[in-house]
């Protein structure tokens, strides 16, 4: 089979395509072909065929381009961040918006062309798409109401896939990711950063900063499980979603206070010591206004699965990232 | 003030436009200009300082000509019908999405242009941004996932709509319409259209076809009640909306058999009489996925009002279209 990946060079894309050549293939296919795009050329794994470029996906024709070989599977994780699509207001409309619309209608007239086109299309939405005031947790039947433009332009990207698979133009499922702890790498100002470096840090033998209350509780799951919602996505029967295409996905509701516990436990009171609690009231609010906790039924009940407790969302980093050593 | 109605010469827009000159202004100030434009040139009242026009939205140019002028109030009723929408998949697109999304960038950058123009837009949106399987009532934080292309396209308007909203560009208020009941004018081919016809056709001393079962329940408003809903979108104050501008209209939840026992109240049973079941399954099962009943509490608190009776719509309709009389 040949599979598609949208975004292959971000943190997500570079697992998931690791995963999938160790895996050999996906649901039971043998992977035949891997194509990856990014607008940075993706790294291209060894000893399968396919291609990896460089391409804007909001340029005029690229989409056409990745889909014309008619990839049967086509994760698209490719989106400008929230922050950014903040800051330049065209940028993110024009990557998360028109992107996201260029492909689907790539997809749609690769099938006028070619009858019987229609691949399975997996989209990375996000928890963004909600806005508070919040319920205490919430529920599969929730409103979008977001409050970024971010946010928005998933929604609507939600809401294109739902609509061109209902009419058969290609198979889509939108998975909606929890904040992604532990994120590796070096500490970035997302304002959710601080819930991934007051663990990777210390892990690492290395200070951090808690700009927020131990109170704050939040949802979370590891990169680990985030690669499993795509293949679960990627392989799924999609029958019993019926119109509803878009799933928030399971996670871990947790307070910063029971990240620290857990992160004791794993690495012990040394490396507790090293997180410096220095309050950003910037930080807070922001932080105040995000989503605490939900009750993702239906996404369970079709089987996606993330971790159950923050032990095991430092264990999966220590052995993914830190060859299973901890400072 | 200069107010700017995009879709004029449709049924509610021409009654909007009429009750705008009636009024002669909008929330106390007084009515300076009408600007009036529809795919085909609406009719310019008389009296008033103005221009009516043809143009279509979605052309190249044609939203930031209608935003040049920089009007104090923008109505957006402009639509391709949902079964147009359905019928014809680019074109509902181009329309409903495009369309709306050049007329909100268009208003975007005369405020680039000019700092601090952010007219009141009113947006109609529509119930068919949900879709089945419903809850008893639809309350206000129920989510959307429409079953057409025309709800996905509304429901796309309205994510836009509050994202340029929250961001400044324009005070942006978005209202689901109940199904319009009774829709003045000769039977069409919509799915929805007996509901207006079992009572207009035998007001009038025709006879009418009943194609769904008398227990069938759907959310109705007159085409007074949506006039009134337009007037006062575009006059509330928008700060208690806070992000969540969209709401549901209230309407009335009634049955057939309801809509027929208000018929005999107001035009005896010889007008009932006229009414012959003739079972149309098709329609039946398109109507059996519409909702039937909200919880429309936002609204209802910022003062929105509806019909609390049949009887009412039905003596609105002999009031305003039958010049009080009954066949």
């Amino acid at each position: 089979m040949h599979v598609l990946v949208i975004g292959a060079a971000g943190m997500i894309g570079r697992k998931l395509v690791a995963r999938l050549v160790a895996d050999g293939g996906l649901g039971g296919r043998k992977l035949g072909r891997l194509s990856l795009v990014d607008v940075v050329a993706p790294e291209m794994p060894t000893g399968i065929e396919g291609r990896a470029w460089a391409a804007d996906l909001s340029a005029s024709g690229e989409a056409a381009c990745m889909v014309g070989t008619r990839p049967d599977v086509i994760f698209h994780l490719a989106a400008i961040v929230s922050g950014e699509a903040e800051a330049d207001f065209d940028k993110g409309y024009r990557i998360n918006l028109d992107g996201t619309r260029f492909l689907f209608e790539a997809i749609r007239q690769e099938g006028l062309r070619n009858p019987g086109y229609a691949p399975r299309v997996v989209f990375t939405s996000s928890i963004a798409v909600f806005g508070a005031p919040f319920p205490e947790a919430i529920g599969d039947e929730f409103f979008t109401t977001p409050l970024t433009s971010y946010g928005t332009q998933k929604a609507i990207g939600e809401l294109l896939l739902a609509d061109y698979s209902r009419r058969g133009f290609f198979d889509g499922i939108g998975i909606r990711l929890p904040t992604i702890c532990i994120r590796p790498g070096t500490p970035n100002k997302a304002a959710s950063g601080f819930f991934s470096s007051i663990l990777r840090e210390p892990l690492a033998g290395q200070p951090a900063v808690l700009p927020v209350p131990d109170t704050v509780m939040h949802w979370h799951a590891s990169p680990r499980a985030a690669v499993g919602f795509l293949v679960h996505a990627a392989t799924l029967d999609t029958q019993p979603l019926g119109a509803r295409r878009n799933l928030t996905m399971p996670g871990l509701a947790a307070t910063v206070a029971e990240q620290i516990e857990a992160l004791r436990r794993v690495a012990g009171d040394k490396a507790v010591a090293l997180i410096r609690r220095e309050p950003d009231e910037t930080v807070a609010r922001i932080v105040a206004g995000w989503p605490r906790r939900f009750e993702a039924k239906r996404a369970e009940a079709l089987g996606f699965k993330a971790e159950k407790t923050f032990d095991e969302i430092i264990r999966a980093h220590v052995e993914d990232e830190l060859g299973g050593r901890v400072a």
